[in-house]
């Protein structure tokens, strides 16, 4: 069983990079994003104010820049990373920009061609201040790359795939448990930590010690309702309700598990009591757009007509001006990546593109209604990878 | 009791943002910060590739660009954005930020001056690409003004004040529950999971149906580890370890609570078992390290100087080569904001603001030893806020 990606994908991924930087004529990648320097050598950090760039160059090893505290986290994590140069803290009696341009002055790309994810080098969070580092650096010239890793990070491997089916199963548990504890009279907060935390324990116990969670802040497996509770659910990014779940409640819950880094998304809308017709019609206008679209995805679809498929069906039912967002997003480290399932995004799909599925209807001051499902594009169509009942028995809460 | 930033306060910001555009002699601020968005008109939103931003013009009233799926969120969390102008969704068949630039046109700013937080006009999170909004807008000219709310932020209301010090409390019980529950065989995670969702459960209860957690994604009231476990606890943001926790452990600890969108800092140095002699020594340094920085704290003190006094306490003790991280950083609306307590940081303290206070000594292979507080400056000195035992007795889990 695998629970991380190996080492030898890892090595993979960086070949790739310096076939790319090859192919731009650029001697050298820096890369700010923690997913993004997570993807290439299997470090994962918490990101802060502090500055930290992996740097892949054209010839020769990774190499790292960043805060002191991240140095020995650094080689415990992976040994692909071959020179990490440190700053005590930020904003340090020198600013670790400055001292990135000399390190890189020093490494010989004092005039190199630079491709950059972000041209200041550092992600700017936490009311960071600092100098561009493409401005400590006059001489060299900074391209913006941040695609190269973005393009790679598009189509998932075999290894990716199988840690974001790995993840389903768990998801699926945390979503069991959130159904079965969820009744008239609790906090949804409370269902949601609860359920959040027996997955996450029965997952680890089930896995064993090779599990560890990558992504810091979270519970291993979680489920939750981010909010969408009762009239709330009309909302697709509420965050709390002023009260606790009631008879009658529309909810819309989410859920997923953190394998090696990778997630994957499953949401579902249930009914607290016996649904109404009202309820009944609206349940089954969006799971027919959503297997409308999921049935148009194959490759060589362009993804803005998936989104112009489930938005039809929709329409079609009287509920075009109901909709809010658009049809799905692509999944992996982020919750949310490309590509977008959106009526303005013509990219085709390709196998091994992993998706959310998910249109929804929302009317202000009753409810909304999504369910969202994980979708592995193949060779000659999709696979539903979340496997959680989808009709409306199932999801009634009695 | 008060839960929340009044209204009375948010006007007040908004006045404030107003009079320092009329100082710089601008037009008009944006703010794409999801935080700062909070600050000025207390609307929480999940930050997204979606680009989403809140205008504060010179003369009239708050307005919103964003995506559809945020404007009714928005309208029920605040009164004070008058204007919301949407987009379906990104990327759109219309990129977002070519929308942005015609409606700030038809808002009368086509050839203002502009102070940005982010001249992008996105955060450019989860693979975003779009034209940076400045060059989609010619005629008008972009300064860069994100540190007018940063200054804000850094000193403290009185209403803000009672919100981290009300956070205390339930990170407190938080805090308690996993000294609590902590012990050998136990898996550190599951520690964490079980304080967290009982203090979440029992805040809610105690505060009522009035308290709404603002941060998503997380539990409201929180403690737990960060994987600083046995000899892991001497990498300062380690995420995970591969067994679980042990007779003769160090572990640093981290607790919280969510009230009202603020939170407190408060973390421990715990030994499971009799704490041996090396442990009782590395711990009374790192004590009296805190002591030392906690004693200067004072209105007029440079934050660089409380940097020096408590790496002096720890470089006399011999361990000089052991500190990873500087003193300190601020607390309010993110985990980390201004001011950093560093050596490189010149700016002196002033009443009302919140910093941690948390110097670290950190033997590789062996242990880390950190205890963070989280203190407010006041007229005379200072005042700290998180009161759970600090003595190594108190710490012990036997």
């Amino acid at each position: 069983m695998k629970l991380k990606i190996s080492y030898e994908e890892y090595k993979r991924r960086v070949k790739k990079v310096k076939e790319e930087l090859s192919n731009r004529n650029l001697d050298l990648l820096l890369l700010t994003g923690d997913k993004s320097i997570f993807y290439i050598c299997g470090f994962t950090h918490i990101a802060t104010e502090r500055p930290a760039v992996l740097g892949v160059p054209l010839d020769g090893d990774l190499f790292f820049m960043g805060p002191l505290l991240e140095a020995d986290h650094m080689r415990l994590q992976t040994s692909l990373v071959k020179e990490i140069r440190t700053y005590i803290d930020y904003p340090g009696e020198k600013h670790p920009i400055k001292l990135f341009a000399k390190w890189l002055t020093e490494l010989g790309f004092g005039k190199s061609r630079i491709g950059a994810d972000n041209p200041m080098g550092a992600t700017g969070i936490y009311g960071y201040v600092g100098p561009p580092l493409n401005e400590e650096m006059p001489e060299a010239k900074f391209i913006k790359s941040g695609d190269i890793i973005w393009n790679m990070r598009l189509i998932k491997s075999s290894e990716e795939v199988e840690l974001i089916r790995e993840s389903a199963k768990w998801g699926n548990l945390a979503h069991h448990l959130l159904q079965e504890y969820t009744s008239p009279g609790m906090w949804d907060a409370e269902v949601s930590m609860l359920a959040s935390y027996e997955a996450s324990s029965i997952m680890k116990k089930t896995l064993g010690l090779e599990y560890e969670p990558i992504r810091a802040g979270r519970t291993p497996a979680s489920a939750g309702f981010r909010g969408q509770v009762g009239w709330k659910s009309a909302i697709p990014h509420s965050i709390g309700i002023g009260r606790n779940i009631q008879e009658g409640d529309i909810l819309v819950t989410g859920a997923g598990a953190d394998v090696g880094g990778y997630s994957s998304e499953l949401e579902r809308t249930m009914i607290v009591g016996k649904p109404s017709a009202k309820q009944e019609r609206y349940f089954e206008v969006m799971v027919k757009s959503q297997e409308a679209a999921m049935d148009a995805m194959a490759p060589g679809v362009k993804c803005s007509e998936i989104d112009r498929i489930a938005n039809k069906v929709i329409a079609e039912a009287g509920y075009g001006n109901l909709i809010r967002h658009h049809t799905g997003h692509g999944i992996g480290l982020e919750g949310h990546e490309p590509p977008w399932l959106d009526v303005g995004n013509d990219l085709e799909l390709k196998p091994g593109m992993i998706v959310s599925c998910e249109p929804g209807i929302y009317e202000i001051g009753y409810g909304g209604f999504r369910h969202s499902d994980t979708i592995l594009i193949t060779g000659e169509g999709c696979e539903v990878i979340t496997y959680y009942p989808r009709d409306l028995e199932s999801l009634t809460i009695l």
